[in-house]
């Protein structure tokens, strides 16, 4: 099959890639997105040789689970063990032993097929196409915020960051509260949120400083995280999103003094998300700037990396 | 009065130092403590000029409190302006237009006089020696963890350092927890945890390694982070309580990816940390190092300095 592939240095297409089939369910990818952490992983981050991809929606070819064959479906890209701590606690994408769908130790959506256990899929609603279903994963990661916080409806929230996460995030917390503003910094993705009638912004004002309940951290750079410490209030709550591959100073004393809660957040639950998107509460057709094939690899990658592009979309086949 | 004096580069013994009374309240100071935010103020964090000190015992001189004269007490070191939203929630210690003693705008312990409102003090029951009352401020800050967090008495609990403030942490931790564990790194502060009861090591072994539920890091030294961080379990909770006044380059992706809740913890509530004084819960009298006089200053923070020192008192005469 055709697959991109990355030997740990470089990102190529393989005509003839051996199919690693790991589970019981074959699934033909329709799209893949690129992700942010996909574009860390090309810069090394994880460590990670194979083929990558993780946001996908696609077509059961062959399931243990026959009900699934033939549906269209999209899936949850942690593999536990099944019988540690973690997983036995339904935390298996906390499992110590686990694979992660192009990201770890298991080849990914970039290819045209893949392999997932069928008890990580999850059949796409009708009234949710293709391109929007690929954000799933994306979405379930903003839902994961309200797993993890019980998100008080009074409370002044920001969210810092106007890519691709920060949006779907920015959008999952206006279900919640009245009094969110995003700190952006292109005029197009700012435009994007005011569209959603997102409030949001490319300065903060000094009404702005120590004021919010709770901060997301999503701009996949490290000077997000400044930025956002300045902007929560003592005794308030900072949620990092960003997995950036690069260490960086930091200065700690902050968020002792003003007893700062920092909680990171990584992947999130599917059901939400696909529910969120079947019932419109939040709209992706706007964020998908492009869509190119796999032999156009290149073209895409150069697209992502763009800092004015939301979401650049895959699909094994120029031509459908 | 005698004080020593900080003028943002250097300390020195002022002899005729002014009296800079902000408050109702005058406390002839017992004994104060060296503490490691001292030392980092000495270094440049916070960019106070002024006297320096904040953990004191004291007796009363003055007071619009009248029934507090004669008194022996110790006192909360923030004084909030009493009207902004942190005040009125009661969280004076988070008033952005705070003092702090010896800290922050307002002259501290190191000299024979300071001045408090009369709400910030407390008396101090007469089974605790001035020696141990002058714990009360940082076991406070202790006992802040257990206002910040609904620590589970089943939770395995590490606590990485053994200076000072470890000790107390881990004292009081271990009135709540049976499985706590401290990770040390000098025989003889090891020792003494040992002679607590309280079990204590200096290397990690390998079934230590994410298998915590809550660590508190509590080094005062940028290494601490790195070895909380993989002591805590994914999902767990670091409670951060150094101020260390240098950035360090952290890697915040192990954070975002083990979901990781990091939480900054700094001044406490007195009445805890003095009922555990008064009822022997928390012992104290074996961390007293050496006891110097206002003249000695350098020898004082010379010892303070010292990795194998607990803790330094300083007093306003040599001779009592």
């Amino acid at each position: 099959m055709i697959a991109l592939y990355f030997d740990g240095r470089e990102l190529r297409l393989a005509r003839e890639y051996q199919f690693n089939r790991l589970d019981d369910a074959v699934v033909r990818v329709v799209y893949a997105g690129i992700c942010g952490t996909d574009l860390e992983i090309l810069r090394g981050y994880a460590g990670f040789s194979g083929v990558p991809g993780h946001e996908f929606v696609g077509v059961v070819v062959e399931a243990g689970d026959r009900s699934l064959v033939g549906r269209r479906v999209v899936g949850e890209i942690n593999v536990g063990c099944g019988v540690c701590g973690m997983c036995v606690r339904g935390l298996e994408r906390h499992c110590p032993n686990r694979t992660v769908l192009g990201i770890k130790g298991r080849d990914g959506a970039f290819a045209e097929y893949l392999s997932l256990p069928s008890r990580n899929l999850h059949t796409v609603p009708d009234n949710v196409d293709d391109a929007e279903a690929v954000f799933t994963e994306p979405l379930a990661a903003a839902y994961e915020i309200l797993e993890q916080v019980r998100v008080d409806p009074s409370w002044r929230v920001a969210v810092v960051g106007d890519g691709r996460l920060a949006n779907l995030i920015a959008q999952v917390l206006s279900t919640v509260v009245d009094r969110l503003r995003v700190f952006g910094k292109h005029e197009r993705k700012v435009g994007l949120l005011r569209e959603l009638d997102i409030d949001a912004v490319v300065e903060a004002e000094s009404r702005d400083l120590y004021s919010y309940d709770m901060v997301v951290e999503a701009t996949g750079s490290p000077t997000g995280y400044a930025r956002a410490v300045e902007l929560v209030k003592p005794r308030g709550i900072v949620i990092l999103k960003s997995t950036v591959a690069a260490r960086h100073e930091i200065n700690m004393a902050p968020l002792v003094v003003n007893e700062v809660t920092l909680i990171g957040s990584r992947c999130g639950p599917f059901k939400p998300a696909l529910n969120a998107l079947s019932k419109g509460l939040v709209k992706v057709s706007k964020l998908v700037d492009a869509i190119y094939g796999f032999e156009e690899y290149r073209e895409a990658f150069g697209k992502a990396e763009e800092p004015s592009t939301l979401k650049v979309l895959l699909k094994p086949l120029n031509k459908r």
